[in-house]
This record gives C-alpha cells, structure tokens and sequence, in this order.
C-alpha cells in the first residue's frame, strides 16, 4: 500500500466517530465538532443509541445535532474519509481491517496496533493478534516521533496516555543515549477519567476522592508499550519499573522518571538535547529550571510539560505532565488526523 | 539525666499544646480532648489570642471551652507534665532548653531535635543548631524503632510526615539488608494539609485542586532525616532519590519506594522480614500480596498501611501510606506521649 | 408492649449489624468498635461474605477480626441485644418483626418505620406497608424531640439525613411558631456519600467531581418525612418545597430553610428559641451571629451545627450542617441506641 | 456620544487586558489568544510585571510571548480599540474616563458601572460614584437581554456571576409576569475561582475542600445588582432573598430560584416563554423536562443551562449553571466585545 500518494490533498474532510460515547469518543467528537477542515459524518455507539448527542451529553447542544448510531459490523460509513475508533481493546481489531478495505482511514485509540510484535501484544493482551500484517502497516501515533511516518499513513495507533507521557518525557535521554538503559523507574499519576466512563466500585465517587493509591505495579499493559518505545529510541532493549497511581482528579497525567546519567553528562547537555528534540514542536514545553509542571496547566490542552532536574545524588528525574484525554488520548489522535491528511498540526486543537 | 526513671507514673496528666492553631497542633488538640489519661492544661499559639478554642474552630464547640493563650518565652506552663510543642522550625530550638528546666516533658514535632548531628540540621535548615547538646539528649520519635529509648524520654523529636511514611516502609528491608543500600528512590505523594496552615498562592484552592506536581526534587529538607535514618538502620550510609508531589487532597501521603534487592532475596522472604518487625505492632499493617494501601484506609487514624510488590524486573516496590497530620504528625506524638508516661500506646488514638 | 421496662440495665450489650457493608453498615462498625458498651456480636451482609471485615475494609485490620456472614432470614442473631439494620428501603420491614419476636431491639436505618401512617408511606415509597402495626410502635429516632419515648423503646427508626438536618435547623422556630407554615423552602446540598455504595453512572467519581446539580426536585422521598415531622412540631399540616442537590465531597449535608417570620419577630425572639431548645443538647450547636456552619466543621462527628440569619427582606435564613454518615444515619443510630439502653448518649461517639 | 456610529467596521481589532493577572483577566487573555478577530496588544497588571505571560502561566507557553506590563495610570494604550478591564471595584472607574477619551471602547467587568443609580453603588459597595454620567452610558453586558443597545457601546458594564446566571434563570418568568414579585428565593453555589486569585484563610486549599457553607446571606453586593434587573424586567421594584453559598470545586455557579406563579400558569405556558425568549440564543439551552443541568456541562464554555420544575406545592424552582469565570464574568466579555464590535456573537467562544 502506497499510503496516500496519490491522493489529492482535500480541504475539508467526512470523519466518524466508533464508540463516540466514552470519554475518548466524546472528547474527539468535542474537538471536531470545531475543527475547520472536519465534518463529523457519523458518532457511532452501542449506547444512547437513537438519542441525539445533546441529550446523552448536554454539552453539545445548540453545537451538534447529530443522532447516536448504532455501532456493528458493516456499519455504513459511506462517505466518510476516516474513523476516529475509540473502542475496546481487543474488540477493535476485528473492525479495522473492513473499514481500511473501504480505503478509510483510520485513527485508533485502542492498544490492537501499537505493538510492532504481534507476541509483545500477545503477552501483554492475552489473546493472539488476529491481524498481524495490519501491525505492519499501523504507524505509532506520536508525532514528535514518527512524523514523517504518520503523513498519508492508511492506520495510526494512538498511544497510551502513560506511554505518551513517559515516552515525551524521556525521549531526548534516550535517543542521545545520555542515560544508562537499566534502572529506569516511572511513577506514575493519572486522574480518574484515564479508567473510562463504566461505573465500578473502584471509581465510585467517594471510593477515590480524598485518596490516593498505586495499582497494577509490574502489571500494567502500557509497560511493555514504553519499553518497546524506550528500546527503539536507545537502539537496545530496555525494561522499566512502572507504578501507575490513582490521584483524584478528572484529567491529568503526571510521569516523574527517575534515570541514571550515563557518564558525567552535565544539566546543560541535557537541557541542550531537550531543546534539540522540542524545539520546533508545537505542543511540548520544557520549563526553565526550577519550574515543575502542573496538571492543571496543561487540562483541556494538548501539550505537554516537561521539567528537567538533577540531583546531589546524581539521578535524573523528569517530570512529564499531560491531559490524559486530550495529548493522552483524543487530542494526540486529532493531531494524528491532521498529519495524516496534511492539515495543519494544531487546527483543532488551540 | 536519667529520663523519668524515679518518677511514679500518673494515672493522668496536664499537657499543654504549643501552637495549638496550626493543623498540626488543632489536630494534638482533638485526640487529647478525648484521651483518658490527660488533662489538656492550656493552648498557646499567636494567633486567635484571647478566643475560646471553640470560637475560632467550632469543631470543638460544647467539646473544649479552653482559652487560646498567647504563647511567648516564659509562659507559664505551671502545673504541666509535659508540652507538646507544635511550633516552627529554627524557632522551636530556642524555647525548648527552658521548658525542660522545669522538668516538663517535650514532645516537640518541629524538625529541630531529629538529627543526632547537628552539621547536618545545619545543611538542611541553613542556621546553627543551638543547642546541640539537647540533640544527644533527644529520642527520634517513631516506636516502631525507639519504643525502648523513649520510655521516659524528656525529650522526643517526632518524625518529619515522609519521613514516618518511608522509613516504617522500608525498614523491615534495610534492617535486614535484604536491599541494596544504593539507587533506592522515594516517590513520596501528600495532601495539601503538609503544607500547614499559612495561607499561600500555592495552597489556594484553585490552584492545587484538580492538579497534581512534584516540588523540591532533591532538596527537601526531609530527605537528609530519611537518609540518617535509613543509615542507622542498615548499618552504613545511604543516599536516597526523593522527590515529592502535591496531590489534591485534605490528607493522606503515599509513598512509593523502589529497591533493589541484595542477591536473589524472594518476596517470601521479604514478606517474612515485615512480619517479623511488624506483627506486634498496634499501627502497622502489612496488607496481603495484591492489595495496595489507599491513604483514604488510613486517613483520621494512627495507622500505617504497607503494601509490598516484587516486579518481574526485579525491583522491590512498596508503598506506604500514613495520614499525614496523625502517624505523621500529631498522632505519633500522641503515641510517643503515651510510650514516655507508660500509658497503652495506642489511648486516645482508636 | 411495656418497652425494656422490665429489662435490668445491662452495662455491656451484644449488638449486630444488618447490611454490615454499606456506607452506614461499615460507619456504624465503625462506631461501634470502640464503643465501650458494645461487644460487636456479628456483621451481615450479602457481599464479601466469609471475609474477614479487615480484608473487605483495610481499615479494620489490626482492630476488627469479625468473619462477615451471610445475613438471610432467620440468620442466627441469639445472643443479640440489638440489631442495627442498615438494610435497603421496603426490604427491611420484612426482616424486623421476626427480630423483634425474639426479644431483640431494632434500630433501624431505613425508611420503612418513619412514617405514623401507612399510606404516607405508601406514596412516597410506591408499595403497601407491611406492617401498620409496627408503624405505630416505632419511634421516630431524633432524640432531640423524642428522648422520653426513646428510652427502652423496641423500634427505633433513625430519620433519613435531610430530615435530621431540616428538623433540627426549623424545629425551635416551628415548635414557636415563630414562623409561617406555608412557603417554607429547604435547598439541601449533600456530599455523595449519601447515595450509598453501588456504583452508577451519576455517582461515577468523574461525573460528580467538579460539578454541582439538583436532583429530585419535589419528588424526593424525604420529603414527606420533613413535611410529617414538621407538622407535628407546629400542630397543623405543613407542606414544603424541597430541593436536593449533589456537591463534589464524600460527606456532608447543608440545608438551607427558608421561612417567613410570624408577626414582627425579633432575631433576638429567634436565638432565645434556639437556646432554649438546644441548650442542653450534646450534639447540637447554635453558632454566633455572622457565623455559618461548614460541613467540614462537622464531619466525622455526630454534631448539628445551626446558623441563624435574619435578611433585610425579612426572611429567616436557617443553615444546618451534620455529617451525612454521622448524624445523618449512622452515629444518631448509636445515639439512639445509647437512649435505649440508657448508656450516656455520646458514648462512642465523641 | 454616538456610540460607534460612524465608524467603519474592523476586521481585526486591538485588544489590552486590564488586571490581566487575576482569574478572570487570565481567562479572558485565554479566550482572545486564539480569538480570530482580535490581536492582544497589550497585558496589563500589578503582579509578575516584566515577565512573559507564560513564564507566570506556563499554559501560554508557545501560544502567547506577550511582556506583562505595569498597569498605572497612563499606561499607554496607544493603537488599542478596546480594553478589557479586569481591574477591582471601587479602583476601575478612575482609570475608566481617560481611556474613553481616547476613544478606546471598554468593556469593564468590575462592578463599578453596573447600576444605573448611583445611589444604589454607593449603598452596595459603600463609597460614592465618582461618574456618575458614565453609569448614564453604560450599557449592562448582558446580550441576551441588551443586545441592541450593546452594539457599538463605548462602555459595557459585563453582570456579576450570580447576577448572569439568576437573570438568565429568571428571567422569561419575570418578563411575562408568571410569577409574583415577592417572595422570590435564590440559593446560588459557586466554585472558588469566584473569589479571585488572592489567597486567603478562608480559600485555602484544605478549608473549602471537602466543605460547603453559606456566606453573606442577605449582604452580598450581587444582590441590588439582581434586584435592579429583576425590576427592570417585571417593570416594578423586586426584592430578593439571595444566599450564595460555597462549593468544592474550581468552577461553575447553579443558582436555584424558586419563585410563586401568577395565577395557574401551566409548566407549558411557562417552558413557552423559556422557550420564546431563548431560542434563537447561541449560548441558552433550557433542558428537557426531568433534566437539570450540571456545572460540569458548562464548564470551559460560555453557556447557560437552565432547568425548570414546578412543584406538586406549586412552587417554580429554576436551575441556572454557568461557568462562573467564562459566562459568568470573561466569555461574557468577549461575547460583548464581538457584539461590540459587530463580529459574529460566538467568535473565539466555541
């Protein structure tokens, strides 16, 4: 597949939404709705179907008026030039494949497409990768990465939200190889929407609130994400330690990593890579010494925060902050789309 | 001095409160108003002078009807068995020395009689220690390590907040020397209650609601209290990676502490060191495998709450959580008070 | 019935909880275990049963080694001196007759025994009572108006949270007739606690986090219970309007009542009424002129805290602020157990 | 003065920012960043003047460069066509009269020009008018109701918080005399941000979380303001009983009015005049029957959402919510300015 070669570039664009109900769906469709260069064809779902989205989602009315569909197989996206897929991990892929047939192009936010493995995904996911060509095909979709890979590309696999983080966070140690490739610990926070919209005892109101606590430490399906992203970037293998933490707050992400310098590589040189790699991104900020990124300063934004420190002691510690939803999720694949189809980067998205 | 060794013990005492309108001091003031053993005999601070306790915190209406006494040099603290002094650090040190003249008992949270050397208070708080021969004389408030030592103890220094939250997690680790004593980290995670009461465009609600960010990294003056203690117990020195966060909430501090084991150290084995150090103990729970301490367990009560993880990279991760204002505050003193006048250790504190 | 007359005072009684794992069950377990007139005889509930409680709620753990058993009719409760049902409406009053056949007392959280006349309780619940002649036994449990009838009583019905929280704010002026009895406004604001444990879509941590919305306007179920109580104090037929409304935070309930004076009463009329009436109270507290009740003020106690404003306009603005769990349900039930039992009404509970 | 009579509609104009530093300044300067028609030209304030905006907020980092200036009198506006002033009370109308002079249009979100009787400011904010014909010219900024008079006005007067989101809740009711004058109850719940960006005691992080209270009950400067408008629109002088009240979160206001209905009118009757007045609005939605809004809806937006019940008691009780920074104070603003200045009403808003 020669992806998008060929094709002229449009001015305007017919995008669907699959599974525009959680909080990914709903937020890509919140982005869209006033994107200039996108025309929402269609939010697809398998809840408040037949519903107008401003009465499942108040938030949209007098600014969409579109009817929830039902999401199935060979659901009708006649017309449309793309897919923003927000749905389950695992139930994704066997939808993909017909929808690409069709020559749309698709956005995933699912893990099916993020490995370059199909036996990492196999390992991480428990079941075998129904479609492992597709893998080949699929481009990660971290621009700051994989730009000029994403361009034209037929099927982007959005990142998780704590590999976004970490992998931004890390990036320029790793790719200047200024830090050693064992040891590397990240902690994790991330606000309660990164668990999605179905209720469970876990993510009860007053069960989180005024809480703090680490899951899943060693566990978690996005580890093998960051360490495939990590190894590529050193050009070795790298394991992580991972502990993701539950922090009560709706959206927000913060990584604090803790690396070990590689040879006596001095703050400046490590501020010089940073500013080499970020430069000339539209969405990532590396604050001045001294200054730790917020949360809150990035919620609603698609950017990304990093503060950069040095200990007496001698470790590396970054600290990486995003909207879990937005860079983390929905925002990253709106600006994958925009890359895609060569709009530019930010439309949508400031 | 030979500490309380001739003294009788009471079956109740009077204690008064020094800088009783702080959190840390309102927080002495609500267990004592409740413990069978005391007699609150006065509530010293700067600030609310002349009120009734209750006027300036209603709480305590129909509870306490005590007058908040200015507190200055020379108070009078006739009729006291002992003080718990809830006062600034740098400024605490200065009122100490006379206090014990008189043969009252200090129970002091502030930072200024934790180090055994007074060079490195020096480095971390930045001034002279004046008395360092109280130093020697001073007992490091955490029973969990010291109950002996502070049995009739005149002088107790209660533990910093993450202190008390790192070191009873990872003791059982280093007393044993199951754990490398180099690269450990702490990722340390507080409620905005550790930052006391002083009003701040930090603390302002706005501005650390819904957010989450780290601060100090490398420089907190708690870390140098965690790296003696964490030396004593292994027997030789240790420098630690600390790096704390402020998390949108009233109370609670987790701590999440990443080790290396030392040679092939099974969590069997690990588990079995934190039974041995903690099975007697009223405060300390060792949750079982899988189970994550959430600050919300602990929050109102003395406990400390331990979770223990061995990844399949091999790291030991445990996390600790506290309740920052009790076993890191004011209920470890409460405690500490009731370990030097021979109460059961936990009155007033269940 | 000639209600516990006969029964010896007993110093220490055996109580069980029914519906052990709710918010009000644990709350009242809570109360319990350190209650030093109560040996916890056993803990019910059909969720985590053969648990140990410690390992359903961490919080217990090294305090509470009680098996959860199943609770199901005709559930062993010999040796009982009390039940406290913490049970779903309309299922409860099934399970209590049976109980109360064997000479066990109830004190009952839910909503099947606070009403004098079955078919208020039909209307509002939407099914048949049961049990009219139970109706007419039970106590309604808010000691502050029913102490006398309160003593010994077999059945006790604990008033739902915003009853307590608007009778005890209304009663003096109502009791007075201070007021008018038409056009009476209550705007309560609860935390989420009081919308138990199952999770659900509304209480889903992010959804109810940051945002604030009535619900229930006119049609809450508590409102007739305030209508009937409030009838009573002022010896005619009172209808209210009522409107809940849910806040971001676990616990606490605020009412806001408004009333119209009667005649040209004066604050001074007003604050005297207060003072007669709660005077002697151990739970309720007048606060000055200029002084409003925070929930927080009250959380975790048993407390009523009652601000009175009188407007330029002429109304009398009324706030009244309990802990939802506390002397919203759970810690009033002790108090009322306390009443029965004719133990110190704030044992436990202070 | 012939407001903006003569002058030929710009495309893009010239904006400063006043008191750019506060909350609603920040806001505002976050709205006009990516306004379409609008080139900041100047941020203007008494705090972090010198810096960058995004070295004081790191959310401009790569979206705005702007120096913050210091705000004094004479500040130089030149090439300004307006400015937005973000500045306090009592302060804002000195600097208001030079700036007009040079023909620099302001839309003033203080309160000083919000009454058209001077007499009442002075009784509200406790000081005399000091121009008292710029009140004369001032238009209130509300467009839903003043939209003609807005366009090309010189000054706007943009409405408190509580004020917009009880006017817009009230409104239609008002207009067709629904509802009888007296009596009418407004119970309004706003998040922090609405008492600025100045720390405080009381706005400290640990004292509001987990909390709510009322405040000011029957004081509060937003009252008159409701009252005139209230008036204005029934056509005969109203009084209200106003009770703002604190909540856990950082934005949105619902306002909770209940008021008595004019004869018997039906709910029909009545969503029919919501329902005329408001449909053709951009940012008005009156909610299905049964559906109350949530501040969350609206939070980041410029809406109003509204929701009408009536009672079984015969009460109308209206919910009102905004965001109390964005309709509630900036988005207003620039929702003024674009009517101003003849943009379309909704420019940089959505």
């Amino acid at each position: 597949m020669k992806a998008g070669v060929t094709r002229k570039p449009k001015d305007r664009i017919r995008v669907a939404i699959l599974g525009a109900t959680g909080y990914t769906g709903e937020e890509a469709t919140r982005i869209l709705v006033s994107h200039p260069h996108v025309e929402l064809a269609g939010l697809f779902s398998l809840e408040f179907v037949g519903q107008k989205v401003w009465e499942a989602f108040p938030r949209f009315s007098k600014r969409l008026d579109l009817v929830i569909q039902k999401f199935e197989a060979g659901a009708s996206l006649e017309g449309c030039d793309a897919v923003v897929a927000c749905l389950p991990h695992k139930a994704t892929m066997g939808f993909i494949a017909p929808i690409l047939e069709e020559g749309i192009n698709v956005v995933d936010l699912s893990a099916d497409f993020r490995f370059s493995n199909p036996d990492t995904y196999a390992a991480a996911y428990g079941v075998q990768h129904g479609y492992p060509r597709l893998l080949e095909r699929a481009v990660y979709g971290l621009p700051e990465l994989y730009r000029e890979r994403l361009k034209g590309c037929r099927l982007v696999a959005v990142p998780g939200c704590y590999p976004t983080s970490a992998i931004l966070g890390a990036a320029p140690l790793l790719k200047k190889r200024l830090v050693r490739r064992s040891g590397i610990v990240i902690d994790a926070k991330s606000g309660v929407t990164g668990a999605g919209r179905t209720p469970s005892a876990r993510f009860h109101f007053p069960e989180c609130n005024e809480s703090v606590s680490a899951y899943g430490i060693g566990k978690h399906r996005h580890q093998p994400e960051i360490e495939e992203q990590f190894s590529r970037l050193f050009g070795a293998e790298i394991k992580v330690t991972f502990a993701p933490h539950l922090v009560p707050m709706n959206r927000g992400l913060l990584s604090t990593i803790y690396l070990d310098p590689e040879g006596d590589v001095s703050l400046d040189e490590i501020r010089a890579a940073y500013e080499e790699m970020y430069r000339g991104e539209a969405f990532v900020t590396v604050l001045p010494d001294g200054v730790y990124p917020r949360t809150s300063d990035v919620a609603g934004t698609n950017f990304c925060h990093i503060g950069v420190t040095r200990t007496p002691e001698g470790k590396i510690v970054v600290t990486s902050a995003i909207d879990n939803l937005r860079k983390g999720a929905s925002g990253q694949a709106i600006q994958c789309l925009n890359v895609v189809f060569g709009f530019d980067e930010t439309e949508g998205l400031t």
